[in-house]
């Protein structure tokens, strides 16, 4: 048994997911999206990313982080915003001594709703079937659910 | 009085360097590189700038950091990697209750060499001229102790 937490990073919104992999079997703990405040300075954009997912896992305790790749955007500053707020989560789950594998969206695609093309809302619609929620959870936080689901499957095989 | 770190990211080498500006009076405290180990997870990577800039804030205690912004290459996958190396280091910075400042390198050139197309061997000899140190430092840890400098001028100004 194992908990499993996936993250999607973003200068916005970081979307976060735990859930618990009982020998393949999956079942959600926890899911929501860690805003950044666009009015304060980036540093501190940045902080508020560390500090939220410092929290997530200081409650849910999470052996594992799954971080998504970042987009490789054809524009190199929105690459470079993106990159910095990985930095900072992925330094989050480091420093709580999780270990952390990166998954490509592509791959997160492909292991969650079948292929690497999907559509966000086919992605949504997989998650909420997989980890059978009532509701389907907003986009960034779907995202990072199946960050999560995708590093479940890879431990299976 | 005001003690400065300066960081210059980078995923395989971060240069820091730590100065007294005391009404304009520049004076040199320490300076480095963090150099990451290559064969390590990229997640690993992270953790040491983390760590090296934390040590680095414990022992020399600065009230502030400049971090020079990633240099805007045309390689959207160096960008990446570059971008989460800064993240890295400026919540090392924020977590310490630092209080972070952007420099691009254009704008850390003109303040120390004059202009903003400098070579980095302009820009070591300037760091050295200005700190009066008896030997040029690394490549890595001038262009540090030059976004150091650039704020102390800001500061005045």
């Amino acid at each position: 048994m194992e908990r499993i937490l996936g993250v999607d990073p973003g200068s916005r919104a970081t979307g976060y997911g735990v859930i618990i992999s009982d020998r393949g079997r999956l079942s959600f703990v926890a899911c929501g999206v860690i805003k950044t405040t666009p009015t304060l300075p980036f540093a501190h954009r940045l902080n508020q990313i560390f500090n939220g997912i410092n929290e997530v896992i200081q409650v849910h305790q999470p052996a594992v982080a799954a971080v998504e790749d970042v987009f490789l955007s054809t524009n190199p500053r929105s690459a470079l915003k993106l990159g910095q707020a990985r930095g900072a989560a992925v330094v989050a789950a480091m420093q709580n001594g999780l270990a952390v594998f990166d998954y490509s969206p592509k791959l997160v695609k492909q292991g969650v709703v079948g292929y690497g093309q999907a559509a966000k809302a086919q992605v949504q619609h997989m998650v909420r079937v997989l980890l059978e929620l009532k509701g389907a959870p907003s986009s960034d936080a779907a995202d990072a659910l199946a960050v999560a689901i995708c590093h479940a499957n890879q431990l299976r095989l």
